[in-house]
């Protein structure tokens, strides 16, 4: 089994709701450190499971459609808390839609995605799913 | 599948038996970085595996009771050299209990524990285990 | 020359006035790792410049006066940029006034304090000073 | 299930072969920050997985036969190219083959390995096997 | 005194004369993590002492300038080894003269340059220049 | 002015006495992660302040005196607490004799030392010295 993962990062501000939250009911906000993992079991003939450069870009359009803004007022994500976990899944979701798009290339190998997101150097959540 | 990480810390004193272990047989110390990590399929109502700022209380309790101590005379581990493998899966254990006894509130959907101790910048040792 | 530095973290919100901050002009947010190093030219009889854990305390409380908020609704910044520069100045600056009320102990030997908050793991920004 | 990881490094030179490779088809180079996982479900009567002095010692051999090369010239990869995820790879059948021979003492319960390695702080590849 | 620094990386081959170098006399490669650290005495208008954002586009430039290339074909570094040490001067002299042409804005405040170069995760250089 | 940083790390058991370490008074034990750094205004003929291969020797020769033991039992130490102020100046000045005897060759244009112990994620201290 490969894996091959690309770093970038996203600040957002955000608030919860639910009384499990404390402080964190306030508007405040985070940057996440954003790890993301492509899994597979062989490579291509080139020897590799995804160009790293390309996985880089799509990393970066991902994060960026979520960077600088305030997700309270995302319609994306109506109803729904963004913590570290749901904004892991959401990143994997998105990247698995890019992969199966094809903005990664063939990427013929890659059957499976890992999101980890850093809140803080000792919090971090992740999330994977199957492609 | 899910994972959040809380990270933590603990410094011991020791001492090994066994040739394996060289000078590391003397009284020596470590500091170990705890991460401990919940695992779990899906999330709650409010959009988390785990909370965060609980989990850290609970971590931060189970490394207090083995921290600023000499392991070698705690009966909890006679008979047994306290490596690093031995006390992630002590670490692990003790926080299973804990997720058990509700220390962690419903934490409804935590299903696993991975526990990893760096003792140092070139090396450390995970346990993993159900729930 | 001696110096002890202690780390913590700080989760905000807030937006930046002026053309040259791009999209960092909307309501976003940041996690800022917050180091903060105490220096002095000799150490007190117990071998210390400053004790750590009472260190670690006044950061902690320092920097949660700040975490969890939005910055734009903080009176003290009511004309200002909270950039990374100006908080790592005031984080500095409040440090001092603990220092100096004797928050952390006698503190003979501290003659000058530096901040550093990290905004990202590619971007950090520092202000020291002396007492 | 345990898993016990030490970390090393080498520099190497290569370049690609490949339209997708870029400016990385000119010669260029690498550190390679090198971690390595021993996994296994059981620890021995000493308590361990395996002796992190020995894992250290075999990391540094098989890291040692590849560091401060042009891997270009080398006939092991002669047609193919040496990508992070063929170098890890490469590095993790070398372990394993390490491990058969006993270089690692008995070591009786390691049955798989992973090997990442970090071509920069924002990427790396890892390969997994069992033994 | 504020200090406001950005991270970015380059991968280059190369080789050493001299038998203090031993195998690193061989062809060989690096990846440099390089933090550019800006340093002045005050804040302009904006509460910035640089723009983050410029300063990584310009670091960018000049690290680009050098990276996935064999550092022995290039003319600027005829007759010298081209070592950690020289490699952080370099870059810091190229910055400076990117801050003195504009690149950076007015950056009025800015009166020194700390580029740091790590090669490993145990070995790192650094330069440090006034403007 | 240049500055050449190796990093290696030592394991040792201590206790302290004063009040102001409250549970540190007992018997317990660190990882120190030691960052050596030497200064100067010059490089030498090679392109070097000092050679990288030599200074880590030096580095692991130094720390290697001190690890795996309980520094409690050292009669260097009598009368002193270990702390990290202590044995990061304990550190600097080894390896200032070294240099001055030459262990790590001409090193002529050396004028400084600053080593920094990392006694976990979250807590270091540093000691800084002429030549």
């Amino acid at each position: 089994m490969f894996g091959v993962t690309v770093r970038d990062h996203m600040m957002v501000a955000h608030s919860f709701r639910g009384e499990v939250f404390g402080p964190a009911q306030q508007l405040h906000g985070a940057t996440f450190v954003v790890d993301a993992t492509f899994r597979g079991e062989a490579l291509d003939a080139d020897g590799i499971l995804v160009d790293i450069g390309r996985a880089t870009e799509v990393l970066k359009a991902v994060v960026g459609e979520l960077s600088y803004r305030n997700l309270d007022d995302d319609p994306a994500f109506a109803g729904t808390n963004t913590t570290t976990e749901v904004l892991a899944r959401h990143v994997a979701d998105r990247l698995a839609e890019q992969v199966a798009a094809g903005a990664m290339g063939a990427a013929e190998h890659v059957n499976g995605i890992v999101v980890t997101l850093h809140e803080s150097h000792v919090a971090w959540a992740s999330y994977e799913r199957s492609l």
